[in-house]
């Protein structure tokens, strides 16, 4: 395959600069979904990578020589990356305002309407002067990056950057502009939770591409939807949109992980050390969930449902335990700091009504340990995935391709994994935590043939269906615009 | 005009009765917007209104020859009354779960999805022994009225009803069934609010019928959506969607008032009484909202807007007061008593702040008097309709056509109304308080001959787009079905 030059845009990126303690440079490497599911683009073309600074070191290398470095990924491969600094103030309004909670909760509806949000000064101001002013910085860094490659296509991804695209567009009106989005659509009226030029400029950012993906066919119907209905864009049925005389193309393609590297994290050291210890305390089942505190994850539900389990089916006490791996999230953002409260407390409840010196029911653990993590997935009968909504959720992917005992998997029909997967999942509607209790009792007593039916074609699905696949249908959907790229 | 025999189904009926001092049966004729609008079908044509019994004395009536009388309206039309006895505890679960809120909050959006709803075992019982029985109940009355009158066609009326459409199909495969529904549509999304059986029993119900209405062109549509997306019933982008064989129009006419009445109102005596009252005491400029204090009405942003005017023009202050006057709505149910208490809270927080001895700032009457209402439509200077959603909002009509002032209307974009009103009112987005205190605002110091201009334009159109010709698009609408009805 010929090397392309192609430069991605994200908020945080693959790297991150610190100082050691001689003063040195010293680079921190992320390890997110999107720098996971992205290894095989930068293993196999010539990539410029821009994103936020945000370490102090970061910008110290933002201020340099155009604010650009070479690196490499963890498994070798080269790739620029140019840091962008930001107005701290603006900074601020961009993430902690507009990005989180506004557009993240708007498109995982989780306002209720009756109460929040209440947009006001603060909101305009964080739009205006945060999330504008930021995604201008982001399109300035990328015009100077295609004046260096003319022709590169951008990969813009996900929701920091919607107005971007736009002036990115006005500044180059040939460019070629992609943009991922990895979170669910909502429709026009649950848009209208921002004011209307707001949710016209959202829309009428991403329009500016050639390319709009999703992960799911559902996701992306949504979208072409609400462009309809809130600019008025043609096309609604088709997979292209019309809008300002261009066309542009909406595309979905889930994202995948990479089997390779979540087979040798599963048999290595520190997965091995936590493993251990899991095994050493674990009860006769174990139904586990991974997630972040946020509350489109919808743990305190699956407490509920937990206890309701153990309410009906008295069977399972001092037999099955729930362990909660939660990672805390975003907890400057009241909204969430009010959700970890409500995890604790519903927790706790289940505790004390069921717990016994011999059985904890609910074992919650608040903590960022990947390694532990990856050690419960080999360790679960049961995962349960119940998102209030969810763009993909990985762990419904990563959890069972690494798992050792034919583990069933409980999902949620608004997780965009469901539509890859739901067929050989107990698919649970979010909100029932009647349904979900039923469902957790349902799996705990799967037939073991039926569970390793099911858990074979879920690994052979994510395995086959690999982050490479996804970074080949998106080349692909470019090639697709007509344009071509700089090949 | 032929006479044609009809059938109307809603769950509260036009008549409710009860005993006198003698023992003799009294008639208590309701006032709500359904009856209003509906009166020139009563003067018109032969009605039977078949509908809950709500009171002792409507139980006993139900009890005897079938359950019905002849009765007439306020303005002399005879019909016929039907009323339906209910198992108190179905009603119960049919109402005071199914229905509010949890209807009623999925198509007004109210729920904040990350705590609620929380779908329990409660909720699953009132569903198949509330709601599904007494829409059962409901179906068995309108197949005895149908088969003393074959072929008359049947108006089902709101959110109380998507079931009984279908069993009525299913006794009676030929008989010609119309829906209209008052409220929001919300999309699928949104409905997952709800587990999947429940959303397709909906769904399935309202199609059902041969046509099923909405105020609006956007209600509609939205409509359509979620019936392809949650049933597979093909045909979106038309007015008309196929489903199991049937096909079956969508269509949208916005509910409307009597003219006549209002003006009559307007002018009597009750009326007169209150409207002197509220002078001797009126600010300089009066801002008024007639509301229930349910939450889709949004009472407590529309102080918050109103603190914000205070705050920011202080030309106002001690000339503008705002005349809340609100209606207690459905306190026996959680989310409507703790709303109430917000209101309170709000409206409290606003007059400490800028209150003084001379001056009240916000004048907040929590009570049902229609006459008070009235007196306030004819003294307004400017109308707050801030609704979160709202299927049409009456107020919206009731006020500006009788109001003396020329007042302007300041109206929400996710109101009904607001798709024939919207270019003669100042738009506000439900959620932003800060642009509503600016449409506060504007809406203040609008130039006399703009706000005449408008105003006229508003009562043209109320008057001209009368409750009589509402009815008649719908019975248009039945016989474009092509079954005529038995005329």
């Amino acid at each position: 395959m010929t090397r392309r030059r192609l430069i991605v845009v994200s908020n945080r990126g693959p790297v991150s600069y610190g100082r050691g303690p001689d003063g040195e440079r010293t680079t921190l490497r992320g390890g997110g979904g999107l720098v996971t599911a992205l290894r095989p683009l930068l293993a196999r073309h010539d990539v410029t990578w821009i994103a936020s600074a945000m370490s102090d070191e970061d910008r110290a290398v933002a201020a340099e020589s155009g604010g650009a470095l070479e690196d490499t990924t963890r498994d070798g491969s080269p790739f620029r990356v140019r840091l962008v600094a930001h107005d701290p103030a603006a900074y601020d309004g961009y993430y902690n305002v507009v990005a989180n909670p506004m557009l993240w909760f708007v498109q995982h509806r989780l306002w209720g309407f009756a109460r929040r949000p209440v947009v006001d000064e603060r909101f305009h101001a964080a739009w205006r002067d945060g999330y504008e002013a930021v995604n201008r910085t982001f399109a300035e860094a990328v015009v100077e990056e295609l004046d260096r490659a003319p022709g590169a296509p951008v990969f813009f991804h996900d929701y920091h950057l919607y107005r971007a695209p736009r002036l990115v567009r006005d500044a180059r009106p040939d460019a070629l502009l992609a943009h991922f989005v990895h979170i669910p659509w909502s429709d026009a009226d649950t848009w209208t939770a921002v004011p209307a030029a707001v949710r016209e400029a959202v829309h009428d950012g991403l329009l500016a591409n050639d390319v709009v993906g999703f992960h799911t066919r559902r996701w992306a119907r949504t979208f072409r939807r609400a462009a309809r209905d809130v600019l008025g864009a043609e096309g609604e049925r088709t997979g292209v949109l019309d809008y300002r005389g261009r066309t542009v193309r909406v595309t979905h393609h889930p994202i995948a992980i990479d089997p390779d590297e979540f087979a040798e994290l599963a048999a290595s050291e520190r997965v091995r050390a936590a493993e251990a210890r899991l095994v050493a305390g674990r009860p006769e089942q174990l139904v586990l969930r991974v997630d972040r505190t946020d509350p489109s994850k919808n743990a305190v539900r699956g407490f509920t449902a937990f206890g309701l389990l153990l309410e009906r089916h008295p069977e399972h006490r001092g037999r099955v335990g729930m362990l909660a791996l939660l990672d805390p999230s975003r907890q400057d953002v009241p909204e969430y700091a009010e959700y970890l409260a409500a995890i604790e407390v519903e927790a706790a409840a289940v505790n004390e009504r069921f717990g016994t010196d011999a059985w904890l029911p609910v074992d919650l653990r608040v903590a960022d340990d990947f390694p532990q993590s990856v050690a419960a997935y080999k360790q679960f009968d049961v995962l349960l995935v119940n998102a209030v909504f969810d763009g993909m959720n990985l762990v419904a992917k990563e959890a069972p391709l690494v798992n050792e005992r034919d583990g069933v998997l409980v999902l949620s029909e608004n997780a965009g994994a469901h539509e890859e997967l739901g067929d050989w999942a107990v698919t649970v509607n979010p909100f029932d935590v009647d349904g979900q209790a039923e469902a957790l009792h349902e799996a705990l007593t799967l037939p073991a043939e039926e569970r390793r039916r099911r858990a074979e074609a879920i690994r052979a699905h994510v395995r086959d269906h690999d982050a490479a696949r996804w970074i080949d249908a998106q080349l692909a959907d470019l090639d697709a615009v007509g344009k071509g790229g700089n090949t």
